[in-house]
């Protein structure tokens, strides 16, 4: 069984997504029940997670997520669709409960053995995430997606927004950026999966890190969100747009898989590294001197990308030294200012 | 704009699911994560929906489903597919509370008001039952697919189970059956959607029945589940394993819908009229004096099918009295007898 899952495909993972701007549109003239006291969060793009709130000690997460292929190998794949749709509840603050399958399948084209693997890669994240598979629907069609509903429960009180960064704190990324070029090598067949296998790995990690985390670094957290399709700056800039503040990027501290830089040099790109500049371009200004392949990192969309916290900087050097073992490459790559007349400066 | 969105799918609705025995037999090499002690239902076959208990007052219903079309009309559809999702719920005597569109769209093929009016669909579907259309996913697909991704609450006592059925209740189904089978005549181009639009009318009413009943009535019910893909004898037989009873059902009562029988005549059918009859075939004893059609309507595949409820003899006609208003064609079909050598007798 040599299938490359990624040449069954046209659209690799998120490229397959339906543009943020298409969606606004046609949901703008919908009368959308999306209303109620206890709705916390809601998720008006059908992009993040929302968060219904039950009583004063238990509100739900409620996420859902599923793309096609982004790497060749079942397992891999599996594994890493789960991990990125439970990253919406670790972003909020919460923890995973439970998981419903996403599963469309090619049953004329790929054998069962593949839609197995993919379902383990699946189960090992959500035991990882001590959640629970209860689940799910399966439709056979034409090609493969996959991916997890999640409801998982937070604290009322312990959400974690993007709302509230406030001036001074530091900013914390919590894994490596270049997963979007990656991948566009890998199925461009510019590179192999052991070639990017540091990205795989990044992708296949959780982003659960309240467990690692002290008392003071949990109480220190002011802010978070997860980077994903949207790229750094992509989210970045929301979370200043809704905390209004400006957020300060230092590129040369950015954390960086292997081989990222030299993919976007090699034109390794998406859509998205295009229209993810569009769509932060009048809000950020960037050091014109800085290499245009880093430049172009900043805009890279991300497969269950790492978490952006804003941490007080009191505590962001213990911060990252409690959760080092897990996410080697986390950083701290700049700092929340006022608010100023763009909300991203990156120098 | 007069695309016909059953022409462009192969397989409609649920003939596109991946059947049960194959789900099963890639799911029993897995070591799935799924066995916690608060876990009071799960779906093992992907199919239903799973109860996780909260605390001793609520426990949150778990359910998803989505699917190919099966009417031409986009608002239709999805409206179907909603109230189809929602239905899991309401089968578990559970009452809807946050939902997640899960929508594959073909931007190329289809315009976005087909987009618009499905989304419409569901949301009328979602409205009606109260509850909320918090987020979501969405992907640039082949061929059009809707569902949600349902989370219900349930009082952790009240859980409507299939395992409960008594010797003495009434059988109740609460819709006509026959959407199988006038769906396939719709995609075979042999009947319009105003030819079906009896089927389409129940398809698009909720299984909501909680509200309509008495205490008394609600006090009666003991056991419940939907009829969908396995037809009325598949999810009959379900019940009268898990109840450890043989259930008997008088065919000449069968609440069916217009142009039903004609249309099994007519020999309108899926895949799954012959698989849901090799499902059963060792589990029920069938008067084979009955008319060959009546007996492949016990095959036919429902999608948004009506509750099959147990209720204690005593209060079935004042049961089926509360309920007639927005389920006209509900019946009494039949009784609970004791366990026999088959599970299913029909007369």
């Amino acid at each position: 069984m040599n299938i490359r899952l990624t040449q069954t495909v046209k659209k690799g993972g998120c490229a397959a997504k339906i543009a943020a701007t298409t969606l606004r549109e046609v949901l703008s003239s919908l009368s959308l029940p999306n209303k109620h006291p206890d709705l916390m969060i809601s998720s008006d793009s059908f992009d993040d997670a929302a968060i219904l709130k039950i009583n004063d000690q238990l509100a739900c997460v409620e996420t859902l997520d599923f793309f096609t292929p982004i790497v060749d190998t079942p397992f891999k794949f599996g594994k890493i669709a789960a991990v990125n749709a439970l990253s919406d509840v670790y972003a909020m603050g919460g923890t995973p409960k439970t998981c419903m399958a996403i599963l469309a399948f090619p049953l004329m084209s790929l054998d069962l053995s593949v839609m197995q693997d993919v379902l383990a890669g699946a189960c090992e994240a959500i035991s990882q995430a001590d959640a629970l598979l209860v689940g799910g629907h399966s439709i056979d069609d034409d090609s493969l997606k996959f991916g997890l509903s999640v409801t998982g429960h937070v604290h009322p009180l312990k959400v974690w927004s993007n709302a509230s960064a406030q001036v001074g704190d530091d900013l914390i990324l919590t894994k490596g950026l270049g997963t979007g070029t990656l991948c566009a090598g890998l199925k461009n067949s510019v590179y192999t999966e052991e070639d990017i296998s540091h990205a795989i790995e990044s992708m296949m990690t959780l982003n659960r890190i309240t467990d690692l985390l002290s008392q003071d670094s949990l109480s220190a957290i002011h802010a978070a969100t997860d980077i994903t399709g949207f790229g750094l700056l992509g989210h970045a800039m929301q979370m200043a747009q809704a905390s209004h503040v400006c957020l300060e990027i230092n590129a040369s501290m950015l954390p960086i898989l292997d081989l990222a830089i030299e993919s976007l040099g090699n034109k390794n790109l998406t859509k998205a590294h295009r229209t993810n500049r569009e769509y932060t371009h009048a809000h950020c200004k960037i050091n014109q001197g800085l290499d245009e392949n880093l430049q172009q990192l900043l805009f890279d969309p991300q497969t269950s990308g790492g978490l952006l916290i804003a941490v007080t900087s009191e505590q962001s050097q213990q911060f990252l030294q409690e959760i080092k073992g897990r996410f080697p490459l986390a950083k701290k790559i700049g700092r929340v200012a006022p608010s100023n007349q763009v909300e991203i400066y990156v120098s």
